[in-house]
């Protein structure tokens, strides 16, 4: 079996982390060797990268300069984490990839989309998921979910107001519509087993041929 | 008077950290406010990018990483430093600018010279010095006088061979040659008094009018 690059998108509190653990479950009862990976991290010198771009107190970063260090961020994990797996027949399961650079610094910070996408190019040389499963619930729902919960600590991102959240929402319905055949959207408004439910046909559909 | 945007350029070992004091005492004595920075780094937020780049145990860095690194720290130290100081009406001393990655990233390591262009007009914008000074001397001078002393302890970049150096100092002939308005060569074998004084003619030509 040939390795296999699977990402999974969606805004905050979409349900990703939940839905990553059955996923993980999933390959795990077929056999198949998986590489649970995120972003912005993955690796050592990523996750440093990470630390510098979730910082509460980096209130200065400038979008241009928070662009590049997700682009550097991505390319470091490529390069030392997904690529290897992949040659290894791995399946490589990352939570979030370059989509979530177009939604939420595109899209998000309203920087030009065509130029955040060249920056993505530079940092993957064209490299994309095989398949993105994309976690559809709008910020309403998802961000106030995660911000009501007493005992999260919002990250920097998280502390963005939700007009943020509402311009990274329309990225993905972009993003979705412009790639119908890699992105697989899922309405992420039901329960976390409907959610599954949805998530297994897919996963069937690639790897019980 | 408007702000004057200065860099100051060459390989490891060719006396930069001797020649900027005196070129911060120089603007002092005539009065003139000056702001000394350095790359990578620079501002708080650069700075840490910085540490990721020099950090010796990071040798999995990958060299697409390494220079949108190089890249979101020059974007943020413009944006949050050089930039706000140029519009006050000050000198601006870098130590280092746009030129050390095409000199370090593009030939050093080997990448292609127009695409690390393209990167560095990613972070700046298109902002450039208005005059550098390029100290030059052959790295079988520089970086090897740097080496024998005892009590400096050579950084990743330092450690790397010679070879890469020599490719680094072939890269700022290439590019003295291709920016000869801006680049204002300096004989680096010279004593450091020897070196002053061609600076500060240098610099008499521009302050002095």
């Amino acid at each position: 079996m040939k390795g296999y690059f699977i990402s999974i998108e969606g805004t905050d509190g979409s349900g990703k982390t939940t839905q990553v653990q059955k996923i993980l479950d999933y390959f795990t009862q077929k056999g198949l060797p998986v590489v649970f990976t995120r972003e912005p991290g993955g690796t050592p010198i990523a996750e440093k990268i990470r630390d510098i771009l979730l910082d509460g107190s980096h209130t200065a970063l400038c979008s241009t300069a928070e662009i590049l260090l997700y682009a550097a961020s991505r390319a470091q994990h490529l390069e030392e984490k997904i690529l290897p797996a992949i040659q290894e027949g791995k399946v490589v399961l990352s939570d979030r990839f370059s989509d979530s650079m177009v939604a939420y610094q595109g899209f998000g910070r309203g920087l030009d989309i065509s130029w955040v996408e060249e920056v993505n190019a530079m940092a993957t040389k064209g490299k994309m998921p095989d398949v993105t499963i994309y976690l559809d619930i709008s910020p309403e729902y998802g961000i106030m979910r995660k911000k009501t919960d007493s005992e999260h600590k919002l990250d920097r991102l998280e502390q963005e107001a939700l007009e943020f959240h509402q311009r990274v929402y329309e990225g993905y319905q972009y993003l979705w519509q412009k790639y119908p055949h890699r992105i697989h959207r899922v309405d992420a408004t039901q329960s976390v087993e409907e959610v599954f439910v949805q998530i297994q046909k897919i996963l069937d559909s690639l790897f019980e041929v």
